[in-house]
């Protein structure tokens, strides 16, 4: 699958056939994830990846109640750690690198056939009680994995035009 | 090219071939960033397309001097409006929101044959007054395009198994 099929065909999948997720699968998906690019090449990602059938049950009452997180065959929780670090610009590389990591997987995962969502409704606390996570630790988004039982309609987004602008800002 | 290869092959690119962007190449990493997902379907982003030779020259002064910001024939200003919004796990959408976007454009680039920088070092209020970008938005990262004048290597990056824990966190 192209690059521009795989954004094309990525969607917010949130039904999930119950089969579970090759190894082989999932291993190339965490792959695109190490592969990404991270400011200094910090790679402050970490992935707890959770395929345990009652851990995913209580992850969702951990994500206000989405009964889809339980339903995925596979649950990332994409952590960072050292999460001080400010670029020049102003802003912290973390969110941004993971954010950069967790996409490759979402993309990667399309090729393969495999359905995400990316999931910010979520009690940071309990996730991280639930999964041993130190608090030092930042868990940035979950984002879960597996087969879609639903197709992709046409995405809702404003125009080309709308939000691109040329040699400078115009309103 | 499959999206595998262009993670595989994706790099930071810090030398650039003199030859413009076609403007269908441009357009379609456009689209790519267009059709990224965010949350709750926010889209934020706002990207500013500078080609102009005499304000690309102007960007390396407020890039920390990094001269290749100047010898891309396209520099993206990667900027968010709306910049209040923390979902429920207490991050702010916005960086996370520009970074998946930027994330589309640079391996939508890479399909393309083209080459990207992330810039997190700039000095935001120099880039802002130089583009006339209003107070109350802001520009997360910057990304050069254009054509590569360099090949990538290999990735220096962390082994799988120290970036992915399974069913829970372990030291």
């Amino acid at each position: 699958m192209t690059v521009w099929e795989a954004i094309q065909k990525r969607f917010s999948v949130r039904q999930y056939q119950e089969r579970p997720v090759e190894s082989e699968k999932l291993d190339r998906v965490l792959e695109a994830a190490r592969l990404a690019p991270s400011a200094g090449n910090r790679q402050e990602w970490r992935f707890v990846v959770v395929t345990d059938a009652d851990m995913r049950s209580a992850l969702v009452a951990a994500a206000n109640g989405q009964r889809f997180v339980g339903e995925a065959a596979v649950v990332i929780a994409a952590c960072a750690v050292g999460t001080d670090h400010v670029m020049p610009c102003g802003q912290l590389s973390y969110p941004i690198d993971v954010a950069i990591a967790l996409e490759h997987i979402a993309l990667q995962a399309t090729e393969e056939g495999l359905g995400t969502c990316w999931i910010g409704a979520f009690n940071e606390d309990r996730v991280k009680e639930l999964l041993s996570i130190p608090e030092s630790v930042r868990v940035v988004e979950l984002m879960t994995l597996g087969y879609p039982a639903i197709s992709g309609g046409a995405k809702d987004r404003l125009q080309q035009q709308e939000i691109v602008m040329y040699e400078g800002w115009r309103d």
